[in-house]
C-alpha cells in the first residue's frame, strides 16, 4: 500500500491488517515509526470530524504537521492541485490527506509526486478511511462481518461513503441493502421501503441528506424524509435486539434520524468518531512503514 | 472549577486562587501537569488577542492544540454546537475554548459533554478570562482592590467585559462606575458624564466602540464621541497622579482613546495583554489538574 | 541584521553569509539556536508556497508557531497592522513574516516593536527570500553570480520579485536584462523582444503574468502573451546549452512558461522551493540569533 485512494486498491488482508493495527493503537498501542515524517491535510471541502480526526491522529503518531488554509492558498491564483502537491514535496512533505468536491482528483496525482497521498474523501467518489471505521466499528460489536445485513439508507447515489463501503463490506462477507428514494438510487440496485429491512438488519447506517449536493429544483420536505425513510423512534424499536445505529456523521438531527437516537444505547456513532482516529492512524503509520 | 463559563461561578477564593498562579507563571513557573492534553480553540467570531493568547498559553503548558477553522467546519453543514463538542469528545479533545455570537451558548454544553469548557466571548454575555486578567492588572498595580474606583466607559450594553467585569470587581470589594450614552446603558446604573468620575477614578477602563454590533441606525460622529466620552488628551490630565488606564482591545484610536495615550506612562493596556497570557496558563492548568 | 524587509539593506557580505548558511541547512546542519522562540506568519495575501515555506523552515528550527488567520482576526474590526504587530509582542511573539498588500507596510513596524520583522512579500514591492532563494538556485548552478546573464520576463512593473531581485543581482556583478510588453516597464529599462536575449542568457527568470493585479482594462490573450513573451518549446531549444530556467510559481502554464518545460532538464523551478525552505531557515536564525 503507498497511498490510499479507493477501497477497491485494498485486498482482503490488507483491509484486516489495517483494522488489526487500529485496534491494537485503540489498545495503547503508540507509534512504531522511526523517523520524523511531516504532513499536511488539504481540505478543499468543509469538514469537522475527519479533518480533526486527521489532525489528532497525525499528533498521536508524532508526526510534523503544516496548516494549510485552502481558501487562502494559490490556487485562488488558479494553481491546479498537482502543482500545489508538487510544490508541497519540494518544500519536504511526506505525506498529504486531500478532501477535493471533484471526482477522482488523485488520478494527476498518483505515480506522478513523491508525497504519500490519503483520499480524504473526493466529489461523490470515494471516502476510504471513513469506510475502513465503518467496518472496525462493525466487526468490533460481532467479531466478524460474515454475512451480517448492513442496511445503507439515504442519498446513495451522491455519496461517498456508500460506494466506499459497497464493495468492502461485500468483500468481508456482509450482506448490503441499499435504501433510498427512487431519485437517489444512481447505479446501485436499491430497496424504495426503508421497513422492508428494518426487522432483518445487523446494521441500520443512516446517511446525512446532503442538501448542498442537490439541485434545489426538487421539493423536499424534512417530515416526509423522515417518516418515509428516516430512522424513526418507532422503527428503532422493531430493530433486532443486537443491532446497532450507525451514521457517519455530521447529521441532520430528526431527518435521516431521530434526535433521541443520536446517543441511544443501540447508537455506536460517537463510538465510530473514536475509531477513526485509530484507523487514520494505521494507515498513515503502514504506508508512511512501507516507504522506509 | 469544572470550566469557566462566567464570573459568576467563582468564589472571591477561587479568583484570588488564579490571580496567584497566573502571577506565579508571570515569575517564571513552568506547567504542573503530568499527563498530556489536546486542546482546540473554536473561535466563531473574529479575534486576534484572544485567541493568540490562549494558543500561546496553551503551548507554554505543552499542550497539544488541533487546529479548527470555524468557517470552514460543518457548522456550514447545519451542525449543532453540541454535535461538534461532542464529536471532538470522541477524537479526543480534553478542553475546548469557544467565542460564540450567541449569549450562553454553553448552557446546551455544560454537564453535557466531557471536554471541559471555557468561554472565549458569548455575544453580549460573559468573557472571564478577560475579566481576570484586568483583575490581575489593578492588583498589580495597587496591590488590592478594595475600595479602588474602577470607572468603565463606553458601550455597557453591548459589552461582554463590562458585564463579566461588573460581579467580579464589586465582589472583590472595589466600587464600579458605569459610564455611557443614555442609549447603551441597558440594564446598568450608569453615569452619563465621564467629567463626573475622571479626576476620583484609580483606573479609567475605556471600552471599544463596537460598530459591528450596533444597527446602524443612529448617526453616530466619531469625533463627539471623543469629545464627549472618550479619554481625550485633555482629560487624561485631570486623572489622580497614581491612576492607570486599561482597554480590553482593538481599541479604535481617537474614538474611545486619544491615539496618543495608547503607549503614555498611565497605560497597562499592553500589559493587560501580557497578563492574558498568565491568565490563561492558570485558568487551563486549574481546571485540567482538578480532573486528574 | 535585525529584520529583514529589503535586499536594499544587505550588503554583499551578509548576502553571501545567507547563502552559506542556507547551503549548510541543505546539506544537513540542523538548528543552532539554544533558546526557544514563538514565531506567527501574518499573509493578508493568498500564497501556498511563501507561508507553507516559512511554516516548514520555522518546524526545522523547532521554533513554536502560533497560527493566525488573517481573515478571521481583529483587522476585520479596524485594528492596524502596528496594533496588531504590538498585541503579538505583548503576547510573546519573537518574531513575524508578513505579507502585505500594501507597500512598504514595515515602515510603521520597523524600530517600534520588538518582534523580528520578516518581509514575505509587500504588495509590488519587495520579496527579500525569493530574491535569496534566487540567488541559492543561481550559485548552486555556476558557482557564482559574476558576469551572468540574467533575463528576468513578464509583469516587471507589478513583480516584488523583480523589484527584489533587480538590486541584488547586479550587487554580485550578474546582468539582467528586463524583457516586457511596453505597458509593464514601469520604472526599469526594459527590452521589449525576448528572442533578442534568449540565445546569450545564463538563467531565464519568468514571472507569472498577475491576473488578479491588472485592472482588467485591457485585453489580454493567453495566446499571444505566450506567442510575444512566453518561454515557448520553440525559444527553449535556443538557449545556451547550460543555461537554465526559472520562475518563482505559481505559474499560469502556457502563458508565461509551456507546461511541458515546467519539469524539463533545465528547469530549477521545483529546486528554488526547495532552497526557499534553507533559505528561511538561515534568515531566521541569523537575525534571532544575533538578538540572543
Amino acid at each position: 500500500m503507498k497511498n490510499l485512494v479507493s477501497m477497491k486498491d485494498l485486498s482482503v488482508e490488507q483491509i484486516m491488517a489495517i483494522l488489526t493495527q487500529a485496534q491494537a493503537f485503540r489498545d495503547g498501542e503508540s507509534s512504531n515509526l522511526t523517523k520524523k515524517y511531516t504532513m499536511t491535510n488539504l481540505f478543499f471541502e468543509p469538514s469537522t470530524r475527519t479533518k480533526t480526526s486527521f489532525e489528532m491522529a497525525e499528533r498521536k503518531l508524532q508526526l510534523d504537521v503544516l496548516p494549510f488554509e485552502t481558501g487562502f492558498s494559490s490556487t485562488l491564483k488558479g494553481e491546479t492541485l498537482y502543482d500545489t502537491v508538487k510544490s508541497l514535496e519540494s518544500i519536504g512533505v511526506d505525506a498529504v490527506v486531500i478532501r477535493h468536491e471533484q471526482n477522482n482528483f488523485f488520478d494527476e496525482l498518483i505515480d506522478k509526486v513523491k508525497p504519500v497521498i490519503i483520499n480524504g474523501g473526493d466529489g461523490t467518489g470515494n471516502h476510504p478511511t471513513q469506510s475502513l471505521l465503518d467496518l472496525l466499528t462493525i466487526q468490533q460489536e460481532f467479531g466478524t462481518l460474515e454475512n451480517k445485513v448492513i442496511s445503507i439508507v439515504g442519498d446513495i447515489a451522491h455519496s461517498r461513503v456508500a460506494r466506499s463501503n459497497a464493495d468492502a463490506l461485500i468483500k468481508l462477507g456482509a450482506k448490503v441493502n441499499f435504501v433510498c428514494p427512487p431519485e437517489w438510487q444512481g447505479e446501485f440496485n436499491t430497496v424504495n421501503n426503508i421497513d422492508e429491512v428494518i426487522e432483518s438488519s445487523d446494521v441500520m447506517m443512516m446517511l446525512r441528506v446532503q442538501h448542498e449536493r442537490h439541485d434545489g429544483k426538487t421539493s423536499f420536505s424534512k417530515e416526509s424524509y423522515h417518516a418515509d425513510y428516516g430512522l424513526t423512534i418507532e422503527r428503532e424499536k422493531r430493530m433486532k435486539d443486537s443491532a446497532i445505529i450507525m451514521h457517519p456523521g455530521p447529521f441532520n438531527r430528526n431527518v435521516e434520524i431521530a434526535s433521541e437516537l443520536i446517543e441511544c444505547n443501540r447508537s455506536r456513532i460517537f463510538k465510530q468518531i473514536e475509531n477513526g482516529v485509530y484507523i487514520r492512524m494505521a494507515v498513515i503509520e503502514m504506508i508512511l512503514k512501507g516507504r522506509e
